[in-house]
């Protein structure tokens, strides 16, 4: 059986990957005294009088709510709530079993931006922290930002800063290996929708200064045909030397390439122009950019790609669990840029020095210890209210 | 230690009384590529090409939203989303440990009807049915109706409904004991919220047919002050004598006392002055209408109530389980008349001819029979489309 049918046969047997299970037992009229009524009333009255004793009294504490509207699934596209159910419940797996998170997925019957937020708002009270997925841009731009204002818990769209954070671990740890600075890299990212922007953002914040983003049309800068809003706020930041032409142009020299793009976009001779030691994450999925075997004959040094079968795997498991684990405990409102880059600093640093090599730059994702030590690195710097 | 202390320190220690837990396994690279990506995408597009399917690869076919405003909670009134989590927690336990069905609480930050509805009907693709709760009077009519009408998945508003259905299963047991006939009997019920009102129609809709309802100001008839839409629509079915006054002159003569309103507003005077064989359930919670032995000392024949240390407690959690069991697995898109008359003659049934005694009219809420003899009831009258 291979493994498409595996998965059918599995969640059917499944049917469903989640449950709700009791902490309290109610197998006594006392049990059901203590934790339903006469009994509950009293920790309703002491929220009632003071509100942040939701998260010593519910599960609000330890809970997270993962948010799509089904615009933007995996390599499936606008799928819909109700296909994009499956995705969202293996996320909660995920939360749970990495980073001991309850959490809940809720698929929304609109893809309206209003809606959305609405929404989302209107749910919160029950859940300390908001985790977006799988929604579309420059819609999901609004969306998270607007909650980011309305709320006091934490909104992280993991397709964005999920994967920023684990590209820049696997950035930091190829610099840290190939000694380059990261003033002087020359980096390409190809993609402009929300995974390529948020990268772009988080590798500005860590301090790479040259980027050059591309997308379809090649490289991105004035007169760009149909930038959004957010794409337009990037030709600010990027490609400070005014460059246009193709993405082929953009490789020419550079040290980095970080691909959320398309499969087999990259060709050989493309790879052949880098910098030397060239740097290229190809995390096109489940097809890369390109090949890593070919990227390895036209000289690249250090190859990273979504797949488990190829080494380097970059993997956003390696980040949300520990992320939302560290902001949940120290009760962080917000997810900064500084929790961040601090997480991405954790990552790295989980590989040794001993380790270290170009077929070994980011920790296994199953690496028991990845949601601790992000956690702790996210705690250190929440910022003070 | 007393029960109030009780329930705060065991509410601290569970820190909220829920978790979620996976059904998949994610030990393995195989594990994740099954449940998670790449397997997971071919039942995401099985669902985008058949919506039913849903049930077949996802929680929705057994989980349940249990959602609130916080307006109208227990005994305490409107104590808004936050302070009412523990309740709808503890409402989760119970639709998990006598249904068996996964339950998500889901506390609302509006108490806006239209925001309501549409935070509901935004939610519901995850979800295989919605149980409103202690949402308040009138409001909790529009809702409820307006979202039967969007939804496809069984709506229902256990304050009313499930209240209702456990009022009518005494009743039936109570008529079995006594002899009476329900076309004869004249029924009082005081308090004309949600509760009331919901227990009145379904008493009409079993064959009562001479019900008065009481509200602060006496009996309701026309010329009541102040009635909200919902309470218009009971002063056609009610009271057809057009009879005014008190509850002391509604009581004269009753042979069927519902309370659902306050303490001890019923004197022992009041209730001697009520038929032989006089039915009471006095269900202010926790102080009932008036006390079991003072009604038994006024000749009251049967009296229930809504607590565990008296004989024939009046629960709900004899109810939703089983209603919402039923209704899933026969996939209900609404839960009828029908269906709820035949949950409470199926409540009503488990008591046999030998245990049935004035102490005696309903089964326990602890029998485990209860929730599968009401799921199969209610699937045998789910309607075929």
């Amino acid at each position: 059986m291979d493994l498409k049918e595996k998965s059918i046969q599995m969640h059917r047997e499944w049917n469903g990957k989640l449950e709700t299970v009791s902490k309290s037992p109610v197998q006594t009229r006392e049990d059901l005294a203590i934790a339903y009524t006469p009994g509950v009333a009293e920790p309703c009255r002491l929220i009632a009088k003071d509100k942040s004793l939701a998260y010593t009294y519910t599960i609000k504490s330890n809970t997270v709510a993962v948010v799509s509207d089904g615009s933007a699934v995996l390599g499936l596209g606008n799928i819909g709530p109700y296909a994009a159910m499956p995705v969202m419940e293996g996320k909660c797996v995920l939360f749970k079993e990495f980073g001991g998170i309850n959490a809940v997925p809720i698929c929304l019957d609109t893809q309206d931006t209003e809606e959305i937020i609405q929404a989302v708002k209107n749910i919160a009270p029950g859940f300390g922290g908001i985790n977006l997925e799988d929604i579309c841009a420059p819609r999901c731009f609004e969306i998270e930002s607007r909650l980011k204002q309305m709320l006091d818990i934490p909104v992280f769209h993991d397709d964005q800063h999920g994967t920023a954070i684990v590209v820049l671990a696997g950035i930091i740890n190829s610099l840290r290996l190939t000694g380059k600075k990261k003033e002087q890299c020359r980096a390409v990212v190809n993609g402009a929708g929300s995974a390529g922007i948020a990268i772009t953002k988080l590798l500005l914040s860590y301090g790479l200064e040259h980027i050059t983003m591309c997308d379809r049309h090649g490289i991105i800068g004035e007169g760009y045909p149909d930038l959004n809003w957010m794409q337009q706020e990037m030709v600010q930041l990027t490609n400070l030397e005014h460059a246009s032409g193709t993405l082929a142009d953009a490789l020419k020299g550079a040290d980095i390439f970080v691909g959320v793009s398309a499969p087999g976009i990259v060709t050989q001779e493309m790879a052949a122009s880098m910098n030397q030691d060239a740097i290229l994450f190809a995390m096109a999925n489940p097809v890369p950019e390109i090949m890593p075997d070919a990227a390895k004959a036209a000289g690249v040094r250090i190859i990273g790609t979504g797949r488990s079968d190829f080494p380097n795997q970059v993997n956003n498991v390696a980040a949300f669990p520990g992320i939302f684990k560290g902001a949940l405990e120290g009760r962080a409102r917000q997810i900064t840029e500084e929790m961040k880059l601090a997480a991405a600093e954790a990552i790295a640093g989980l590989v040794s020095d001993e380790q270290l090599c170009d077929e070994f730059i980011m920790p296994e994702a199953f690496d028991p210890r990845i949601a601790q030590v992000v956690s702790e690195a996210v705690k250190a710097h929440i910022p003070a209210v």
